[in-house]
C-alpha cells in the first residue's frame, strides 16, 4: 500500500465547482497521491478547477493558479481525461456534464438534482452511447458505498424494498424532537444555528432532497427510470411534539423515509414521507445527521448501510472512490455496468397498504368514540388500538390501524373531517418496518 | 431489467460443494437465469456440481445428472469457465482452488479458513500471476457487500479501524444473555437446538471463526497480509450473567468483536475479543444472528454495513454478486483490482490501549478496597469508577478503568491475583467505541 507504482499513466482531472466537497477533493488528491496511484494505476493531475467567483475566499491548499471561471472551456480542453462535477443543480451543471460525456470524458458527479431530473435519463443514455462512465456514488447518502453495492454486489439480487434515511437535516431534527421533547420550530432553529439546515429549509424539510434520492435509488436498485417529480412526497413540517410523544410511548420513533418498493407483478412505489418505525428496527437507531439505507432482498435478506450522508470530506470520499473506478475503467478500456432501464409502472398511492397512526382532536362528550370508530369501519379500515387523552371539554384520540389501503384511509379521513365532533385531524403517519 | 439479452456468451460454472450454500446457488442460477444474463452479459450453465457423497439427500431442484464425485476432474475440464468453491476448510478445497487458478479459471469462494491461512496469500499471488479473479465476498459477513465496498468504494480511503460483529452464533448467544438474563450454557444449548450453533461450538465461541474473518479484513481494508494464527483471540465462554448484568446497568452491551486497527506509524493490531460497547454505538443495536461491520475512515468518517452473516441464501447471494463480477471481467478481459499486499507489522498487545471492565470477587472486610485500588495505581492503571456489591462474607468489586495500556492491565491482574483478599478475578473485558 505504501510504495508508489514505478510506472503509471497521468490522468488529468477537471473539477467543476469548489465548495466544501470540491475543496475536500482537492485536498485528498494532493495528500494521498501515492496511495491513489497504487489503487487507480494512474497519477492524478488536477487540470483545472472551475469556479463561479475567482476571488471568493477558499482554503489555502486550493491552488490559485488552477482556478478558472471558464467551466465550458475546461471541459472542452483536449488534455482533460475525467470530469468531476460538483456544482450541483440543473444548470449549468447539466450542460457541462453533457458536453463532457459528448467529448468522451468519463464523468463523476455528486449532483442528485440533475440525476433525478428528466435530464438524468438522457445523460445516462449519452454516457452509454459514448461508452464512458457516468458515476454518482456521492449523489445518494454521501460516504455510504450504496450505489456500488446495489450496482455490483447486489446486481444478481431481486430487491423487494429499499427504505432510506437519506436526509441528515430532517433526521437531526426528528432525533432531537424525539430525545428532547422539543418542538419542530425550536429544533429547526437549532439546526440552522449549527449549519445543519439552510436558512430556507424547504428542500430538506419538505422532502424534495429525499425525493431526488428516492428517484435515483429506483434506478440503481430496481432498474427503473423514475424522475423526482413522480415521487410521492410529504415532509416533516406538520409533525408535533404530541406525535413524537405518542410514538415514543408506543415503541416507535419517527423517521423521514425514502421508500422504493415493488408492488404487485410489475409495479413500483416510490415515495418520501415520515413514518413510525419500531424501536427494534435497525433504522430506528440511526440518530442525528447520519444516513442509512435498509435493503430487503430475496436471497440476501435484510441489509443496512449506515454512514455520513453529507459534509465535504465524506462526500469527497465517495467521489474519490468513483474517480478511482473511472480511472481503472479508462485504462482498461471498459466501463462500469450500466444496464438498460425501463420506465417504471408507478402504482397509484391509493392501492398501497400500511398500518396508520392517526391523531384526532375531538369534542369530549359521550358517543364521540362510537361516531369516530364507525367512520373507520364504514371505510373498511380496521382499528388495532385507540388511546384517549382527555383535556377539559376536548379530547385527543390516537388510533393505530391494522394494514389498510391508503385509499380507504383517505376516505376515512374525509368522513372524519365531516363529523361535527372532530375538531381537528392531527398527525397522520404510516407505520413501516413492523414485524 | 426483465428482457433477456438477445446475444450473450455461455459461461460454464463448476460448483464445488453442495451444502446449504451450494444448493441455494444452484436455485438462484436456475430461477434468475434471465436477470443474471442481463447483469453479467453471459448465460450461466452449471458444468457440474462436485460432492463428497453422490447419494446424500439433496433438495429436489439440484439436478442429479450434474453431480460428480470427481472434483479434480471437474476443475480440470477444459470447458469450465469459472469455478465456485463452497466446500470449506483447507483441503481438498485449497488444492482444487490452486488447480483452478493454475488452469486460468477465475475462482469465487466463500472459504474464510482457506483465505485466512498462510495458503491464502499464495493463492492470491497465483491468481495475480495468472491474471484471473479470486473473489470472496461471501467469506466475511455473508450477504453484506463488505469486501467490494472496501476494495472498490473505499479504496481511496485511509481506514483507521474496522470493528465487526462477524460471527452470528456468538452474537445470538450474547444478545439472548443480554435480553433474557440467561446464562451462557443455557443459551448455548438453545442455539444448538435452533441449529445456530454446532454440537462442537468451539470454532464460534472461542473466536476462531471471527479470527479468520479479522485476518481477511486486515488484507481487504488495510492491504496487509495477516494469517489467522497471528490474530490475538479470546472467546465468549467465560462471560457470566453477572458481567452482562453489570454491562446493562452501566449502559453497555457485550459483543464479540473482530477488530483491525492502525497503531502508530506502520503498525496494525488484529484481534478478536468480547468488548463492552456503549448502548448508543451503532454496533450495540446489532441483535441476534445478524452481522455488522463498523468502519472508521479518514474522509468517510463512520460507516456501518449490517446484514445476515450466514445461511444458505444470504451467502449464495454474495457468491452470485462475485460470479457476475468474475463473468463481466472475464468477458472484458480484465480482473477486479487486487493490489500488492505487504506483511503486517503487528503491534505487541501490551502496547495497545483501552478502557477496561474488571470484576473481582473479594473478601468482604475492611481495607480490601484500599488494597485492591493500590494494585491498580501501582501498575499505572487509573480507575474511572468502582461499584461494590456485597454478599455475606464476600463482595464483588466492579472496576471500569480509564484508557490504560494492556501491559499495565495485565500487570495489575497479576498483582491482584497475588493478593490474599482477592478470591477470584472474574470478567475482564475491554470497552470500545466509547466517546
Amino acid at each position: 500500500m505504501t510504495s508508489a507504482p514505478t510506472t503509471s499513466r497521468d490522468v488529468r482531472v477537471a473539477i467543476l465547482g469548489c465548495g466544501n466537497v470540491g475543496a475536500a477533493l482537492v485536498g485528498i488528491v494532493q495528500d494521498r497521491a501515492d496511495a491513489l496511484a497504487v489503487q487507480s494505476g494512474a497519477r492524478f493531475t488536477i487540470a483545472g478547477i472551475a469556479v463561479h467567483d475567482l476571488d471568493a475566499p477558499r482554503p489555502a491548499h486550493v491552488p490559485r493558479d488552477l482556478l478558472t471561471a471558464d467551466a465550458a472551456g475546461l471541459v472542452a480542453d483536449r488534455d482533460v481525461d475525467i470530469v468531476v462535477e460538483l456544482i450541483g443543480g440543473l444548470e449549468p451543471a447539466g450542460s457541462l456534464v453533457r458536453a463532457a460525456l459528448a467529448a468522451g470524458h468519463p464523468v463523476v458527479t455528486a449532483n442528485k438534482a440533475l440525476l433525478a431530473s428528466p435530464d438524468g435519463v438522457a445523460l445516462r443514455t449519452l454516457a452509454r452511447e459514448r461508452g464512458v462512465d457516468l458515476l454518482y456514488e456521492a449523489a445518494v447518502a454521501g460516504a455510504i458505498p450504496l450505489v456500488r453495492a446495489l450496482r455490483e454486489s447486489l446486481t444478481g439480487e431481486r430487491i423487494h424494498r429499499v427504505m432510506g434515511i437519506v436526509n441528515g437535516t430532517t433526521n437531526f431534527i426528528l432525533t432531537k424532537m424525539g430525545e428532547q421533547g422539543a418542538d419542530y420550530a425550536t429544533v429547526l432553529a437549532e439546526a440552522q444555528e449549527l449549519g445543519l439546515a439552510e436558512r430556507d429549509p424547504t428542500a430538506d424539510v419538505e422532502g424534495f432532497d429525499a425525493a431526488a434520492k428516492a428517484a435515483i435509488l429506483a434506478g440503481v436498485a430496481f432498474g427503473y427510470n423514475v424522475s423526482d417529480d413522480a415521487v410521492v412526497r410529504e415532509g416533516i413540517t406538520g409533525i408535533t411534539s404530541s406525535d413524537v410523544d405518542f410514538a415514543r410511548r408506543a415503541g416507535y420513533v419517527i423517521k423521514l423515509l425514502a421508500i422504493v418498493e415493488r408492488s404487485g407483478e410489475a409495479g413500483l412505489s416510490v415515495r418520501v414521507h415520515p413514518a413510525l418505525v419500531p424501536d427494534a428496527h435497525p433504522l430506528a437507531g440511526v440518530r442525528g445527521a447520519f444516513n442509512a439505507v435498509f435493503i430487503e432482498g430475496e436471497a440476501a435478506g435484510e441489509l443496512m448501510l449506515y454512514g455520513q450522508g453529507a459534509g465535504g470530506l465524506p462526500t469527497a470520499s465517495a467521489v474519490v472512490g468513483d474517480l478511482i473506478d473511472a480511472t481503472r475503467n479508462l485504462l482498461a478500456g471498459t466501463t462500469a455496468p450500466a444496464p438498460d432501464r425501463e420506465p417504471a409502472h408507478l402504482v397509484p398511492e391509493d392501492d398501497l397498504e400500511a398500518g396508520f397512526y392517526i391523531s384526532l382532536d375531538v369534542a369530549d362528550r359521550p358517543g364521540v368514540l362510537g361516531a369516530v370508530t364507525t367512520a373507520f369501519g364504514d371505510n373498511g379500515v380496521s382499528i388495532r388500538s385507540v388511546e384517549q387523552e382527555g383535556t377539559s371539554g376536548e379530547a385527543r384520540l390516537v388510533f393505530v390501524t391494522h394494514l389498510a389501503r391508503e385509499g380507504d384511509v383517505r376516505a376515512t379521513l374525509a368522513t372524519l373531517g365531516g363529523l361535527d365532533v372532530v375538531e381537528r385531524i392531527g398527525g397522520v403517519m404510516r407505520i413501516v418496518g413492523a414485524a
